[in-house]
């Protein structure tokens, strides 16, 4: 299963690239397909692009169709997302679809019998690597994102997201918030790489934790406004060097992350004319930054703001800052994680910083996440790994969880 | 002549976009062609694609075919350049084409009758903004670039130059030295509009300057190799992310600078995987050095590079520094620079960091500038600008020193 879904999206040698609604991202969904049917399970795809593999249902619409398998809102739903960043690594997302699939698999040998429907789902363009919004399908379902907004995203060339996914054959009229769908679901639990190394720092043998929280996050763009000139002739003194109020700001937003035990990142940056011997008329960064609450999170950002402003006072840059998506803070279900974390014999409790498909649903359904240790904590990149043993106690995990919810 | 130029390549309400080889610069070369053709004028190309237009000529070949026109090297040629930077200004390039069309008419005016032959040039490529070299069609006249080399340059698209140059109807095969063509040219003088400001703040009337020398420069690529990973995840201490080691030679580059009165600049920078929530895995930082002479800009870079290299080992960051051009100083001819001042009412003498085809052409024939005022010093912007009166001092000022060369 795992070894199919390896070659999708890979750059030779690299890392993986399955932006949303790419051919990358329409192969994983066909893979998706083929699992659902190997399994017998019924395939649906929501109005918002999420697909959902149903063992004992589907539960389609707001009405109860559940029949013997469980009442309506008792779903046990499973699952995370198959796109990636740019030059991702193979196991954000993907490991938590695959292992739904494997905890599956798991409860069939075991021969239990849940009483209330299953379902794995694959949530549509949760990185937002393309359109610069991040959790689309989850955020559309539970009404955080409206579908005119949705369908106007852009991507770096121009391609809007409803014609992005007009192209992969899904209706974008269709977008907009399925608040039956989520009616239907009494759990929601995503099983998600560790990113970061708190379970291998831990100590213990914790191949497995549980989320606690999602640290508040945001995207601001930075537009520094200079003027362009010749690299070879202008005098220093003369310029209007937007470079410059960007490099101390970048500078600056570390040093302030730092102090407040937040986390700051340029790692995004756009240059006009962007030409070897011109100095830039604009430069243009984009700021993530998280903080473990709002008000430090708002404090940091403000504090790079000051910083950003003053130093192109000096520079003659104008400094124009424009929130571009910003998250609240997210704590998990408490009930849930309690009982996630006995089930597993004291699994540790982490927060992140990163954002999640299960973090957006936590406004309209009980959620919880578990974490499989990740020993270096990278990220993002082609060298984010999982031990095979530890994927496997993920999935032993996921299925304990799953059988305890769904026959409880 | 001039108003049928401006709009070619010019983005709407913007800088002037004319890329060698491109669309744009075809309608500026067709526009050269008929210039050549409303006077008269025997129009050919060259070799490597630099466009001629002969008042007694053609000079053909190596062998004398001047007949009574002037013997063999004594033609005086004038002209400059048609491609931009990209978003680049009006003037430089343009001015020096337009100017030396708008001097012949002078003379002719006049009732000039030049015993030697007098040609207007266009060379190719003279920004290498698409192709990352300057002065392309001038350097491999002069045997300073070797044709392989050229023909296998690449722009970001990965076309290269040879693929560029066919796909504009010119044979790359043709391309290489013409010691025959340089032979012909007695004296070669480029008009071009001053980047900087020297000329103004000299005070005094003087709408015109002559080149004194061309200082020392080159392009340095600065490769910042990091680690991608999760911008939302990774602790600040488990990162290395190459962002900040770029920010930080941003800044170092215009200390350094500074200090040594040289110039300094990154105007480009390409950055992997240029991901909003991604700490880069490379950051890659163009540096554009220029000094009053080799010595100071040789400290002046390797003092950027050692303050790269300090700081990357602090980020975890590997620094990687590729020296891709570098262009000696040029002293442009004294006998005929003073000639020039001289007859031009003691016309200021002035240093450039920017290089010309004159500066290239210096190494095999004499060469000379004349600057022509530009109160702002704004450069490679659409914001370059010269006044109406000065532009028609430059010409006239221009059609003396031909008179002068062709006639004396």
């Amino acid at each position: 299963m795992w070894r199919e879904l390896l070659p999708v999206g890979r750059a030779s040698g690299g890392g993986w690239w399955r932006h949303a609604w790419t051919g990358a991202d329409a192969e994983c969904r066909e893979w998706f397909r083929r699992q659902a049917a190997a399994r017998g399970l019924a395939y649906e795809v929501d109005r918002n692009g999420n697909q959902w593999a149903w063992l004992g249902g589907p539960e389609k619409g707001g009405g109860g169709t559940g029949g013997d398998t469980g009442g309506a809102g008792g779903a046990v739903v499973t699952g995370s997302h198959l796109d990636s960043v740019p030059g991702g690594g193979a196991f954000d997302g993907p490991l938590g679809v695959v292992s739904a699939f494997a905890a599956l698999d798991e409860l069939h040998g075991r021969g239990t019998r849940p009483a209330r429907p299953l379902a794995v789902a694959n949530f549509a363009d949760e990185e937002g690597a393309r359109f610069g919004v991040a959790c689309v399908g989850s955020r559309l379902a539970t009404g955080q994102l409206t579908a005119e907004r949705a369908r106007g995203l852009r991507d770096a060339d121009g391609v809007t997201l409803a014609e992005a996914m007009e192209r992969a054959g899904h209706d974008p009229g269709a977008l907009g918030p399925d608040p039956g769908r989520l009616a239907r679901v009494g759990a929601f639990v995503e099983l998600h790489i560790e990113q970061g190394r708190r379970l291998a720092a831990a100590g213990g043998d914790h191949p497995v934790g549980v989320a606690s929280a999602i640290w508040p996050h945001g995207r601001w763009r930075f537009d520094f406004h200079g003027a362009a000139d010749h690299a070879g002739t202008t005098a220093l003194a003369d310029r209007r060097d937007p470079m410059l109020t960007y490099a101390n700001t970048v500078l600056a937003a570390r040093k302030k992350a730092r102090l407040a035990g937040a986390l700051a990142t340029f790692g995004r940056v756009a240059v006009e004319p962007n030409g070897v011997n011109a100095i830039a008329s604009l430069v243009r960064g984009w700021l993530d930054s998280r903080a473990p609450d709002e008000e430090t999170l708002a404090a940091v950002v403000a504090e790079i703001e000051r910083v950003a402003a003053e130093r192109g006072a000096r520079d003659g840059v104008r400094v124009a800052v424009t929130r571009e998506s910003f998250t609240s803070e997210v704590e998990f279900d408490h009930g849930l994680r309690d009982r996630l974390a006995r089930l597993l014999g004291g699994a540790p409790a982490l927060p992140t910083g990163a954002g999640h498909d299960a973090g957006v649903l936590s406004a309209a359904v009980p959620a919880a996440m578990l974490y499989v240790r990740n020993p270096t904590g990278v990220s993002h990149s082609p060298a984010e790994h999982a031990g095979e043993d530890d994927c496997a106690a993920g999935v032993r995990a996921l299925a304990d969880v799953l059988e305890d919810l769904a026959c409880g």
